[in-house]
This record gives structure tokens, sequence and C-alpha cells, in this order.
């Protein structure tokens, strides 16, 4: 993308009402603008780096074996009055009445709508497992929305809800749930800690949250130091494996890890070495629950068992605040110059920096270097406007590309650019043609990472070859 | 994609409250699932073509230079109170009040609100040209939802906006966006004819609709059958030639081609002639409007000109009916014994019917054959249940994929298996590895139709190869 012809509104002061570093960088990164209290237009950086995150839970899931459908925002009140939640939901609900004064909501969850489909269309053990999903906007009508897209009233969220025959293959579902959710958190650059947590208004007993620690969030946690040093890393998964999926579980969960809601000073202070008992704060960005048949009893939500009876399916719901991580990576990544944004969700891979806009020279060789990068499927920012240099490297420094080419005619005169790491500082000199070679070679294991684990299914889906 | 493990609820009854062919057809093979009157859930298949088709909206969008973003469903009441359309707007629009007693809506349109992002942020002509557009839910309370996802309450709708310094530009933008929408429909497999039309709410001098034509189509349209000969086909478009952009333009529009709303019976006498004159039923699935300062002069959306003085800018509007489309291929495209889907947008490329599911040669036969489809980047729907073929086929033929690959112990004596090809029923016996070939060679075109065409850019955006 050229800069010149790219919709990049950067603002030099920063907002006064931001009170967190991800709402003013994303803010003045020209990422998103604010329409209404907690309801944000995604301006187009913003827009590309949430559609990352978005392809990259898909990706996930289909890999883990879950199947992709779409939920519409407005549910009717009635499947939640059959629930029991209509009334027990409080004001967070955004209740709506249409032109035949018939009763609806805007979605801030759809254990109900997806009970419903399930009732609807599955009636044998035959057809499980079964684990449906969807990424859709939801509304919950906080009373203080604040810092930013962390917590807005309209969200992007992936919620997705397995229907099993017994409690065993319902709990390998949430093992499962788990160990995709490791993998999407990694790819993403983050690392989020699954802590035992409270299972709140959806109910159930077993459930973890993710947390991301930062100074910001809105959580304390406790935890065992030791859990930070544990990595899923590029192992081979087996998703039908329940043995496998069981242990990875237990390896991220064994150690102490808890929010404020479950935490327990006495095992902690028990069961923790002292050198390694630890509280921060922590943002939530994701959460599982089972839940047994809380949703398929009162719905009736039955399938014929293998011996012929009629039993409640075994389910549970897991989320994904997709929106909500674009905030909680800039939390978790970032300096007193803007964003430092991971290889895995960069908007953009590369900025190229034009020292001298409109020198026959310069112009030629950010146009070569470019359309080299393009050639090699990657996405160059190319600051082509007519700005001094110091506004160039502020914006880009601002915005977080991980890497920057800088192209003047003193260095060209020497047949050489700079690259630089945003997140170290560090420049090398090199030639175009390296310069370009390097940055092939920087993002090659996360082109690896993804195609390699992928099954076409999940390429296809998202990613129209046609 | 395993049957086994997919969710394709398909029904045996015809559904009593679908009126139309298509509305029966996305329920019977379990595309959709009715909430709420014009409310849809989209069950897995049908969410994979609505992606398909959302995929090539944003791809053509990318290539003719257009920014995507994403605005919210919501949208503060004061927006369209500035814009005078709050109160004009009747009761289509969904009025919503929150907890703070906020007056709100549900956005069936969003040109106030891209016009207070514009005015918020550009000041001056250098910014310009500049078209956002966004894929987002829209919604509209109908009086009489009815015809499935084709005249639903809630519906995924592209819709972008161009700003330019004068009207000649903003023309220039109209022809690109006529330009771009007709290579959207072409590669979706549909003849969309451009034909004048009544600018409605939106208000605007110049404005055609697209439409497709089907016996059920809401309006009645009147035109030269010659124009239905006339393609877009591979040709080179540069869309920054405006000369380029004028003549393909007016290529399409000269011929007679109206609505009802615009049908002028004496020039249709006049113009067309006797053995050229049709009338006909249609569909409509997209607009463009040209409205010039409408909405910039009375929200204060300016920029200072090369001369220095403050100007209104120069606007349009252009929409596509995601979610409507998918509905209106399939009128396009069926038999009476389902969907036929062009394969531009088929959810899944080839079907394989197992005829005996448990035959160790079978079984084997067709395992290979899924592996070698998906290892060519291809996806495969394997049915690999225990059924008998008769109901094989007919989900075949009602889901509508464009090709088949039957495989059964008697051809495979003979080393061969059969291709099928869904629109013609022809069937032709191959040897499993050069069955492969043909449907790779099939699938080709589309292939290279996309990428030969394709920015990176696009690529990158939504396509994340990382």
């Amino acid at each position: 993308m050229r800069l010149s012809r790219y919709f990049l509104p950067v603002l030099k002061e920063t907002p006064s009402e931001a009170q967190i570093v991800s709402h003013r960088y994303m803010l003045r990164a020209g990422m998103i603008k604010q329409q209404a209290a907690g309801i944000y237009s995604w301006l187009p950086m913003g827009f590309k780096v949430l559609r990352k995150l978005e392809d990259i839970v898909h990706e996930e899931q289909i890999r883990a074996g879950h199947v992709p459908m779409l939920m519409p925002t407005l549910q009717p009140a009635d499947l939640w009055q059959e629930s029991g939640r209509y009334d027990a939901y409080g004001p967070e609900m955004l209740r709506i009445r249409d032109r035949h004064d018939r009763d609806m909501l805007y979605g801030p969850t759809n254990e109900e709508m997806i009970t419903d489909i399930f009732r609807s269309h599955v009636s044998s053990y035959k057809d499980l497992p079964l684990t449906l999903y969807h990424i859709q906007w939801k509304f919950r009508d906080e009373v203080r929305p604040r810092f930013g897209v962390m917590r807005g009233r309209e969200f992007f969220m992936k919620d997705g809800y397995n229907f099993d025959l017994t409690k065993e293959d319902a709990l390998h579902a949430y093992n499962r749930h788990l160990v995709s959710y490791l993998r999407t958190y990694e790819r993403m650059g983050l690392q989020a800690i699954p802590m035992r947590a409270d299972s709140g208004p959806i109910g159930g007993d077993d459930t973890h949250e993710f947390l991301v620690l930062a100074e910001t969030g809105e959580s304390e946690v406790f935890y065992d130091s030791a859990v930070t040093d544990i990595r899923l890393g590029a192992r081979d998964i087996d998703y039908d494996d329940h043995a496998q999926c069981q242990s990875i579980m237990e390896e991220f969960t064994a150690l102490y890890a808890r929010t404020d809601e479950t935490h327990d000073e006495g095992a902690f202070l028990k069961d923790v070495p002292l050198d390694r008992q630890r509280t921060a704060r922590g943002i939530e960005v994701g959460q599982i629950f089972y839940f047994g048949t809380k949703y398929s009893e009162p719905m009736g939500a039955m399938v014929q068992g293998p011996d012929g009876k009629q039993v409640p399916v075994h389910m549970g719901s897991h989320g994904i605040g997709v929106s909500r991580l674009v905030g909680a990576i800039i939390e978790a990544s970032h300096d007193d110059k803007g964003i430092i944004w991971p290889e895995g969700v960069t908007p953009f891979h590369v900025g190229i920096v034009n020292l001298k806009q409109g020198d026959a020279e310069a112009d030629g060789a950010c146009e070569k270097l470019y359309k080299s990068l393009e050639a090699a499927g990657l996405e160059p920012l190319y600051d082509d406007r007519d700005e001094r240099a110091g506004g160039k490297f502020a914006t880009m420094d601002l915005i977080g590309l991980p890497w920057r080419i800088t192209v003047g005619p003193r260095g060209l005169k020497n047949g050489v650019v700079e690259l630089t790491c945003r997140r170290t500082g560090e420049s090398e000199e090199l030639t175009p043609k390296d310069a370009v070679a390097r940055v092939i070679d920087i993002y090659a294991p996360h082109k690896a990472h993804s195609s390699a684990h992928w099954e076409p299914m999940a390429r296809q889906s998202f990613h129209t070859w046609l």
C-alpha cells in the first residue's frame, strides 16, 4: 500500500479521553474512531489488524475440527425466556422492540440460539461430537464503557459451542478448546495464561480464563512464575487424541494461576515456592466453560443414545474476544513511541521510508523495493508522501510495523539502504536486494508455521484461491 | 470436508413457508435457519458461500483502489438528525434506546457516519480522491419480510462511499464502481445488468441498479435483448484510467435497460428494435449513486481546494447486497433437483460419493481421491456416511456442487470412477488420477482469473498467508 492512497489519519495530540495506552495509540495511529460511548468505527488499519486476528481464530478453530457458521446479531426474546436468562440478565442486555412490538435483543452471547439450532436438527448420538462456532458482533450495554475497544459495548467475539454425548467427550472438547486457544494466542505473539476462573452468568463448574499479563489489566492475578515458561510451540497436535489434549491441558494448568475471583491465599502461599509467588494484573482475552446439561435440559436438546434412550447432550461454550485482543496486544507490546506489532498480526509487514521524495534515484529504489516485496507475497507500506524524514519516522514508530527500510540518497550512493527493527531500534545497512531477502527470511517462519499444519479446508474456507 | 464431521442438516420435506425456489433450497440444503421474521442463522454451508461472496467483493473493491474499513452496526441518532433523515426514514429504521436513554438505531446504511468520519479527519484536496467501504450487517425493519435472505431484515451489505474534489472526479468514481461491480458479478457466475434507476431515499441524480434476470424478481424490467450479450470478460482494466472506465460504462449502459420505476414506454418502443424488446423480471443485487454535495453540505464535509477555498466534497454511495446475492445466484442457477453452484462460488469444489461405505477398496479409493484433491488446493466434500446411494445422490444434487466423483466397487474393478457434471448431468468414466486432473483443470481458469489480476495487497489483507 502506498500511504498517499491510504486512509491513515494519524493524530499529533494525545486524545484526552483515553486513559490507557492501547486506547491512546489506537486513536493516535488512526485505527479507530469513537461513534458513541463504547461503539467504534474500525478505520482501515484497525480493520486490517482485526481481520488478521479473525483469520487466525478461524484457522485454528477449523484446524481443531470445529465448524464455522454465523448467527445473527439480533435474537428473539422468547429463546431467552425459555432458558430463564431473559429476566436474569440485567441492564447489560440491550432490549429492542421491533415495529410489530415483538421483543428482541442484541445478542450478548448465543447459548440459547445454538441450542435451538441443535435441537431443531440433531436427534441421534451418531451426529456427535459436534462443535459449532461463529465470530460475530455482540452487544453488552456496559454502564460505563471505557478503555477503548477493551471494554466497548459493541464488540467482536468468537463463541463456540460443543455438543457431546457424554461428560467425558465434553471434557475432551474442553481440552481441545484450551489447546486451540493456546495456539491462537501464540500465533498472535501473545502469552495468555489459562487461569482457574469463576463461571459467572454462563454457569457451570469447569472454566478457565486466558489472561495476558499487563499493567492495565482489569483483573488482579496470582500465579506461580514458572507458568510463564510454558509454551505450546510448534509441537504436532492431534485434536482427536483425547490423551494428548488432556496432557497439554494438565501441563498448562497444573501450576497455581488464578484471578482474584478464585484466588485462595492459603493454597497460594502453601503450594507455590516463595521465590515464584507473583501477583500482577491481567487482561482477559478468552474463556472456556463446561456446563453439562444446563441448557440442553431446560431447552430439550436431546439425542437418542446407542441404547435407544433419549439423553440431554453435554455442552460447553468457549469465547475469544477478538476486538478486545487488538487492544490487549498493544497493551502487551508497545513503547513510548508507539505500538510494536508482533510479526504474526502486523497490518503491514514492513514500512518503506523515502527520505527524499521526488529524487529520481530514491523514488526509483523505493519503487523497486516495493514491487520486490509485493512479488514475494509480502505487504509493504510505502510512505511516499512529500514530508520531512522526522515526520515519516514518527509515523512509522507510532503505527508500529516491526520492520522499516529507510531509503535516502546518501545510502544509495554506497548502494545501501537501512533495515531497522522496531522493537530493538537496531539498524543494519544492506543492499536493497539483501534487505528484501532479509525481510522474506524474517517472515518465513510465520508462513511455514501456518501452512505446514494447515488443512486445505481451512485455507479454502477463508482464503479464496479462486 | 468429510460429511460425517460436518453439520449439513438437509431437510426431506419442502418447508411450507418458503414461497420462492432459493428460499426453499436454502432451507432444504441446510444453509439457513430462520430465527425470527427476516432474521436468519447461516448454517455452515450457507456461511461458507456467504464468506466466499464477501471475499470476492473485497478482492474486487481493493483491486479498484477502494479502502476497506468497518463501521459499527449501531449508530447514534444525532448524526441522522443532522442530515435530516432521522425523521424522514420511517418505520423501516429500527430505533433503539440504550440504558442511559440515548437514542440509537441499527444502521440501514452509512452515509451520515462515513461523512462524519471524513469531516473529522480530512481537510485538504491533497487527500483526495478517497473511497472507503465496508461490508457489515444492516437492519431494515421490513413490514413483511419474505423470500428468505432475499428480503430479510438483518442483511449483509457492502456499502462504499467516494469523496472527490470535483464532479468530474466523482463521476469517475461512479464509473469505477460500475466496472468493479460488473467484474464482481461475473466472478460469481452472474449476469447483472446495469439499469437506469430511481434514487429513492438516498437522493441524487445519477444512479444505476444491477439486476439479475429471474422469474421471481421483485422488479419488472424492460430492456433491449442485445444488452445480455455484453460481457466484461478478462479484459485488462486500469481503474485510474478515466477514459477506459467511462467507455466501459457507456458500453454497458448505452442500450435501453430500465426498471419499471424509470421505464419510458415511448422511448422503449421507439428506440429498441421490435425483435429485441424484452420485458422480464429482475432481482436487484446492487446500486450505485452519485449525489454530489447532498450530505457534505449540510454536514460540513469540506476540504481546502488548490486555490485555498473551502469546498464541499462530491460524494457517491455504492452498494452490493451480499447476503441477498446468495439467494439471487440460486434463483438464477438451479433445476428441479436443487441448486447448481457456479464454479466461482461453490461451497465445495467437488463431491465424492462412496457407493459402498465400509468396503475396503471403495473406502481406500475415496480417501486417496480426497487427499489428492486437497493436496491440489481444492476442497472436496466426501460423503462418507453409511447411507444408500440414492440418498447420497439426492443430497449432492440438492446442495448443488458443480462436480461429483462417484466411487463404487464395480467401477474400481475396471480401474475407473465416474465424474459427473451437475449442470448437464453428463458423466464420464476416468481413472481416479485422471478424474483429479480433470477437476484441477476445471477450476484452473478461476484460480488464474483471480491471481493474475490480483494485487498482492488484496491477497494479504484477506488471505493471511502467515
